[in-house]
């Protein structure tokens, strides 16, 4: 008899699989890389209604409801929350086999007790009941990060950010959660885009005083480094559709920098030299300081420019890079393990035909620095799917050491995507059961429970030192 | 014990899946990408004997005898039919996990009645049921395609071709099926290959002119899109080792024209140019239209001259390429979006490794003028197995809205083929079934036997306006 | 319940596998490619201890210490054996998911009698019984072989070498494995390496003559060809990131020689060039011998320059390329073709990205010289374990003929590593078996058991003409 939807066992198939997700369903959850906005943990506002929490910014939901030919007029246009509710619900039966069809109902579960199946016949009653529960209360920021039992989250911030929030926050003494700041100098890097003069000035007024070269540039963003670190930072972040090397003297970065900041664009290859440059002395700072960093490797962004022009970035309209990049993250993260300031490095791939690449390459550069020094990112944003999650902890499996993985992130900008972190815990579980029911692993419980333990806490804890 | 070999629930593991393939094999087929010959369908010769339908043309199966040493003289050579059929037939057990063994067992079940399974003990006995059966009538192509319960099919044209059988074949009113042209311009586009030249001159005689220029070529191919159009045409079908897109202005594209017409060669950056302008051309005329646009990328044709000299080409000798397409494909896909030309377009990919790198670009250019707009095409040559069919679901499933997948056709060049929609079926209702009997799906019989229903018929003939 | 660990039908889920796995652990173990010694073959010498046996060389267990933090000084410094077995049993139980996990288990069972799980707590009582094991004998090289029941085993040999050991072997009529050279000329192709000039002077004196252009080196790497033939040699073998395909004039080939032998350093189109034309003349020899050309793709090596400069190649600082490869290969196996100069050739990669092009690959140039003439060599290093295994077989079996598949080599230095063509034959057993169970094949138990036998030992018997 087929099991019931979502149920009780979800995603666990046996005895060994069922007891390592109880140990691993204990444990608080630390999402070391997500989006939220500090301002908002700050002022922890009441939400509207669902359609504010589940449509008012989630792109994954608006790419599905695209897909299935909804009118934008009820995505990002001025059709009202209830209507948008109501499309969604009616697409939710096409996404057999997506994740958004279990993140759904998760949410739905966890934090409003609805345990019914979304569709167009009961999008009426559990608009009503979701809107009713959120009206009771506990839907706040901060509500819902304590009842996921978030012990601590990194956001993501520009350096030219003032982190206020941050420094707000860490005065609420009553909010249980540490909310901690990270490092994403993405708009730093980003010499070869529009907004970076704009970025540029912001800088300057951040740190008082003209930029004026490369060197001042690294001045300045190592000055952010330490008000970074100074409200407990950790971490930093990097996305690229592939990570550059080339190498390119001081004069030339400063004639590049001069260039652009003076109206001129870069080459590719400029804004590779000075990328390669740039990323190479924050990573060394990195590396001085023990934080992590993260690079995100693979995607391509803003491929329709129709829907850019209209709606801007991070509207559903980006997608997968398929460059070669084992040969040249080589070289870079070795000319930093050669004068030993290669940081803590988490490599995360958008593409999987690249999981065996990235998982080969953490090996050249493991070392006794910390355990697994070198981590294999999670199965991220595309592949943040029961397929991409397996085999993502497949690849470190065959390649390096699962038992050492730093595990989930939400990489999410809402407040109700903690039940990923359950989602992939009963993933992970689910696969590690499945070689311990089949004799490939010795089924002692206390071991298996303390690698699921390990994998969804404590290894990130340990690795990123909070 | 173990399952009985292809029986009743072939592939279909639990009772969700048996009950959707039950739904689903009572729909029709509509195959609306094939390789059968209008001429021969509209002829409906009586074949010689099974050495003929299977050996004659099939390059799977002359892939497979090479793959065994099989002597070229019993492939291509002039070795009798019943030889071959022998020698076919003594390889056979060698080809455990390719869909061959399975599509050959379907098609002597389905349309012969054998149920024995074929090698070098059975081959005589088989031979001679097979053609006994075949004497005994039933085995035209078109008694083949109503006892396949084939509603519509599209067949693969050139537009300098007449058309002539189509139009005959729309006056027999008493063959059940609806044979549509779909149009295929590679030859026009392929200025880099030596039957440019040759091509060209057809199309002059087609149109009744001379054509000068890249904009005459332009003329008399729309000229020839509206005469496919008045005969029910819906479809275009293009094939690409990569998606080209170099930009080139009018001046660029009739120098490279006339350098060619004249007997001179166009460089790669020239043929790219010519072929970025032409496909952009062509593809805004299938978005006035409501054609579909069919994109087959990654085949690497012809790698082996010296039996090409020999035997010519599609006899077994390409195989797959591996370039970088997401970045060129993506800019050529958004210069027809932002006119709002981009025609209904589905993506096939030879190469498994971009499974993902297609199933995310959909994404990109999803709007509301239909149900998945863009469409990721079934696995297809040589993903068309239960491996390739399964990951590029599971990719869709992840990516997209699988519910409104456009399903399977069968590519081929072989009026037996049809059994293949059944396994399609069977490898989609068991892949569907598992996740349902796996809790992943709520098991309401009537809402999963319709999605089987969808993906088998009704999603495509709504997508194609059939 | 949960199956014992590793008990007596692992990864064998039915009772086709069990069966076939019956047949197949009866065959002996053709080990076609290997990196053992000779010398240490023929010396025959007593091993240390179980340290000595399993960390002294294995770069696979070095890299698992890496990547769980060991300190470099009980990896490859100067802790005591004991103490570096103590760090690798400390580590094992994060390796859950890696075919190491499997290895040493195998080994410590088939080889030392001992089934405990290898842990921190079992480290010493497991230390002691493994030494003592060694003591009692029956672990030198020569009896491990026998014990393995090894026919026959082709070691890797540069052309300068002057195989004194396989003379001395061939010698030794009461050693029951027959030992063969097998011709590995990567540091003649390897023009573009520091160390091509001292291998040139080792080839100089090696033919007892000055070398001094291209045709002279071809000569006397023929010469060498006919030394290893009279030795028994069937096989070749060369690696590379990817195989290069760039035309070149004999004047060019003699310009890049004599300015490489002079001092000077090759551009890479140089090298390229080099080693298309040199490979090319090799392989035609290769096919004129009768002899298999072994293709390695994908290897990126020495990518820790700060290791590399501590402790040399070949010490787990390799990873994974990810370059194009389908059209340079292509062209160079077409331009073998064309001349009807192809030899027998097995095609590995590393990348699992390139399986579906390699499997389709082989089919481009198969013909009667062989049973599948092109064959997809099995899954290799960073791809030897259950999912690399069943990838390509799952890729070979759709794309050509699995039947015919050569199966298993160790790739390996160690002499304990035999192992792991159970292992092999276990993960192919339970593939195939799987097919059989679910009906996807039929159950004849004869027939299957086989396909078992002749992918375990005899296919690549008659394959290589042993």
């Amino acid at each position: 008899m087929a099991k019931e939807f979502m149920g009780k066992d979800f995603l666990l198939n046996n005895e060994p699989a069922i007891k390592m997700f109880e140990a691993a369903d204990k444990m608080p959850i630390f999402d070391w890389h997500c989006h939220l906005s500090p301002k908002e943990i700050y002022e922890n506002a009441q939400p509207a209604d669902i359609a504010w929490l589940w449509l008012a910014g989630d792109h994954y939901k608006w790419r599905a409801m695209r897909s299935c030919g909804v009118d934008e007029k009820y995505i990002t246009g001025d059709a009202t929350g209830y209507e948008k509710f109501k499309a969604f619900a009616g697409i939710m039966p096409n996404l057999i086999g997506n994740p958004m069809y279990h993140w759904c109902h998760l949410e739905l579960r966890r934090y409003f007790g609805i345990n019914d199946i979304l569709c167009a016949k009961t999008a009426d009653d559990i608009w009503n009941r979701a809107n009713a529960a959120i009206k009771a209360g506990g839907f706040t920021p901060r509500e819902l990060i304590e009842k996921s039992n978030v012990s601590h989250l990194c956001t993501t911030d520009d350096p030219a950010d003032s982190l206020e929030y941050h420094v707000l926050l860490a005065k609420e003494s009553d909010f249980k959660c540490k909310v901690l700041p990270a490092f994403r100098p993405d708009k730093a890097l980003g010499i070869d885009l529009p907004a970076w003069r704009d970025w540029l000035k912001a800088m300057e007024k951040c740190v008082g005083r003209s930029i004026d070269g490369f060197e001042a540039l690294c001045d300045a963003l190592n000055e952010r480094i330490e008000f970074f670190a100074s409200l407990g930072c950790c971490a930093s972040d990097h996305a690229f559709a592939y990570v550059p090397y080339e190498k390119a003297t001081a004069e030339e970065l400063d004639c590049i920098f001069a260039k652009v900041k003076n109206g001129g664009e870069a080459s590719v290859v400029e804004a590779d030299k000075f990328k390669t440059a740039l990323l190479a002395f924050l990573a060394e700072k990195y590396s001085d300081k023990g934080w992590v960093m993260e690079l995100h490797i693979g995607p391509m962004r803003n491929n329709n420019t129709l829907m850019f022009n209209r709606i801007g970035p991070d509207a559903g309209f980006d997608s997968i890079d398929d460059r070669e990049i084992a040969g040249k993250l080589s070289r870079f993260l070795d000319s930093l393990a050669v004068k030993e300031k290669l940081p803590k490095t988490v490599l995360f791939t958008l593409n999987p035909k690249d999981n065996y690449v990235l998982g080969a390459m953490l090996g050249n550069f493991q070392n006794s620095d910390a355990e697994s020094k070198i981590q294999f990112g999670s199965a991220w944003w595309f592949n943040d799917n029961i397929d991409g999650m397996r085999e993502q902890m497949k690849a470190l499996g065959n390649l390096g050491a699962l038992g050492k993985f730093v595990g989930m992130v939400t990489d999410s900008r809402s407040f109700l995507s903690y039940p990923r972190h359950e989602y992939f815990r009963r993933i992970m579980c689910g696969l590690l059961g499945d070689m311990v029911e089949n004799g490939l692993y010795p089924f002692d419980e206390k071991a298996v429970c303390k690698i699921a333990e390990d994998i969804s806490y404590n290894n990130a804890a340990k690795y990123f030192g909070i």
